[in-house]
């Protein structure tokens, strides 16, 4: 039983198409439906595309009666039989099999979670072990990995070199969120100091480390050497936001350019984000379809092609307060240069004004991190975030600050000790040039192309506030 | 000042050797040398490869005197040049510069750690930040980057999906080693419940939870789906482990195939590790042979050529033990059936008696976790380790337990509580199949296909006990 051949999967299978040609299926019972004439019709899937293949059992089976018809929705089987043309209008081909060899039964079917009707994706979160069987995560799934082989791709055909940033940081990358310290003191017995302050000497590094929010300064280090690194990892935030947007654990795909500005920055980013749209769109046009089908009044299909065919807007930070304050616009928290927008303000411009993703560039300097360069106007800094209708903030970038001078300023200004960034001051000391890069957010990419509401559901085994049971 | 476009990079300059082509470079300065005609060579690297590019600068640029004759190791530029025939034998090409802009000084060049003589790795790891400047440390990291990439291709060629297995995990996949624990509680104030313990509900999670040691059985849930499925991520183990072979985080790349017995895992092992090879030596040619050149006693092509084109050798345990003991070597540890090989066994057998990798399957149950397939004999597990000349153990994997009662006997026999692993065990409740899957130690691999001879020399900020310093 050596690892499953390319050609035996259910998805080259049906694009091949080989009428009459012997195959060999395993997988997974989704449903069997038997017909009078004394035969069986069982529906099978393997996980490699949406649509499972139709097999058909008859009597001619030596395990017809004792086992074929007993099967249920999530025994396993592995089946042997020809292809031949599917009378049906769903698919062109269906297996009449010869031979049906059931692997694994299901203990019990009733008390089996996953029957035919469709379960709320709430149910399905609580079974996160067995919703990757369902159409629904199946298809999320292959969505995901499309992304994620597609974030390899454009960067590598772009010399981009993959670096692994470590995930056990001393660093807080300056305040991007809450942290979640890392230990290897017991809890119940915390060595204290003679000042009774906590001892981190003793504990497994020798100092307080968290979990990494950004592996951005990293990356600075590195592309300061190799001129063009991204990272693509898990990045993490103790912050208590039990939100459909949030997760305590998310992956980022953090480019760093050397030798780069804002307007370089943008550049890339479109290409990126585009690059990801084109491939997945190429990839995965069944998924995509069956989950447009499943919550139709969300559009995925349209805005996705419509995007990589447009010119992403971009505008100032300045201008999007204009334009808001000359919206009339009756929002909640009023628009003031100087502030935050508003999850309102971002959606009003990009999802009514613009109708499509737009990069909102140069925010002012007081709402923005220490390391984000400094503009002439010495108000604003040279940042980005880029908006996308229906999930908003999905990348914020900046060019960062490569002036050892404004630098230690910037730091002085926000009280951030020198001592804790030592290296990351070196990087503007020896060879300093300027450099920009952004983070993106995988899993809402990921909640846009598969047009998931909730970010629980497009990661395996989502970590929120109160929930990482299994 | 737009990111570098591909063609601009000083890999591409030089394997194109265009000459008469007008080319802008931009990078560090590695050295300077000055001749008496009034004029200098710059040698130029961008991190695209292990050359940099010669550059000539003369007395017509403006600022030869003022700038151009200042430039020191590690000074950042923009060089704007038409490539011309080189007289020398190292290069084919060079620059003859129209224009040089200095992008960044070091200021105070004496105090630059990165001088042009050659600097001890241990001395490096101190500055790490800086490290990526190196001849071998940019070879390293084009290594590396090449190693992830075509593992994501030999996995996405064959059909298998990527996917993200959680990080922070309440699970310890059964005492691979010791744990890192994931807090938000302030450890100068940790709070207790009425029995004096620690009181995890008031945690982020609402329970104790861990850094993975390996995704593995959430692998196993998604492979329970979709057949085939691989993660790439990092895992860690908090073991006081000092020695050049291990890192408190480290990168693993996890297989998950269903429907696939013992055999099988080692076939894809095998197809796998050859890929890896195959593409590094095709992809970092120079960076190869430059890093062999460093430690010409440690051969690196040689073996690596060997190992793509022999087969690996496949023997049990138990034969193992038995070539052991008629190998009459004055072993530090008696070899014993039942008990785990230690590393001199391991290294006679691999590098001595068949010197190429080697599979060991079929280990004694009892030196083996709960999770892998009871053998008919009883006695052994369906485990595989490979080995390799030089590093060791790269993979260990195994058919894992898909026998609910199997299981279940397991886990009472080793007092592992069945509740930690209720969806675990569900997994054989419904639908179950025939599973295997591995875990290979990217950064080993690294430290092979690069020669280094410390783990911490492979991984841009490596972890270790006492060591976080960035």
């Amino acid at each position: 039983m050596k690892y499953v051949a390319r050609a035996n999967r259910i998805k080259n299978i049906l694009s091949t198409a080989n009428i009459g040609a012997s195959v060999k299926i395993q997988g997974w019972v989704r449903s069997r439906r038997d017909s009078k004439g004394g035969f069986s019709f069982l529906d099978i899937s393997d996980g490699s595309c949406v649509a499972g293949i139709q097999v058909i059992a008859d009597r001619s089976l030596p395990n017809y009666d004792s086992e074929v018809k007993h099967l249920t929705t999530g025994c396993s089987v592995e089946i042997e039989g020809n292809l031949q043309k599917s009378p049906g209008t769903k698919q062109q081909v269906e297996v009449l099999a010869k031979r049906i060899n059931v692997i694994g039964w299901v203990d019990n079917p009733t008390a089996y979670p996953l029957q035919k009707k469709r379960h709320s994706l709430e149910f399905l979160r609580e079974i996160a072990h067995l919703r990757a069987r369902t159409r629904t995560f199946g298809a999320v799934s292959r969505i995901r990995n499309s992304l994620s082989n597609a974030t390899h791709n454009f960067f590598q055909s772009r010399g981009f070199l993959y670096i692994h940033t470590p995930i056990i940081t001393p660093s807080d990358c300056e305040g991007a969120g809450e942290l979640f310290r890392v230990t290897a003191i017991e809890l119940d017995n915390v060595p204290k100091n003679s000042n009774g302050e906590v001892d981190f000497r003793q504990d497994f590094f020798g100092r307080p480390v968290f979990l990494t929010v950004s592996g951005q300064l990293y990356a600075e280090a590195y592309a300061s050497a190799l001129t063009n690194v991204y990272t693509f990892g898990p990045t993490f935030r103790a912050d208590n936001s039990n939100t459909p947007r949030h997760l305590a654990e998310f992956w980022m795909v953090e480019p760093e350019m050397a030798f780069c500005d804002l307007e370089g920055d943008m550049d890339l980013a479109e290409s990126y984000v585009k690059h990801l749209f084109r491939s997945v769109l190429e990839d995965c046009t069944e998924d995509i379809e069956f989950l447009e089908r499943l919550t139709p009044e969300t559009k995925i299909i349209e805005p996705l092609t419509r995007f990589i065919d447009s010119e992403f807007e971009r505008i100032s930070y300045t201008e999007a307060v204009k334009l808001l304050e000359q919206s009339h616009q009756p929002f909640e928290v009023p628009v003031k240069w100087g502030t935050n927008l508003q999850s309102e303000h971002e959606r009003f411009l990009c999802e009514k004004y613009f109708g499509k993703p737009i990069f909102i560039f140069n925010y002012p300097k007081q709402i923005k991190p220490f390391y984000m360069r400094v503009n002439e106007d010495n108000k604003t800094v040279a940042a980005m975030d880029l908006l996308i209708p229906r999930i908003g903030e999905i990348i914020g970038g900046s060019q960062r600050e490569e002036r050892l001078d404004v630098l230690q300023e910037r730091m002085r200004e926000l009280n951030i000790d020198p001592r804790d960034y030592w290296w990351y001051i070196d990087l503007r000391r020896f060879g300093s040039v300027p450099h920009s890069g952004f983070g993106l957010g995988f899993d809402r990419v990921v909640q846009f192309v598969s047009g998931m509401r909730n970010i629980r559901d497009v990661i395996p085994f989502p970590r929120t506030p109160n929930s990482a049971e299994l």
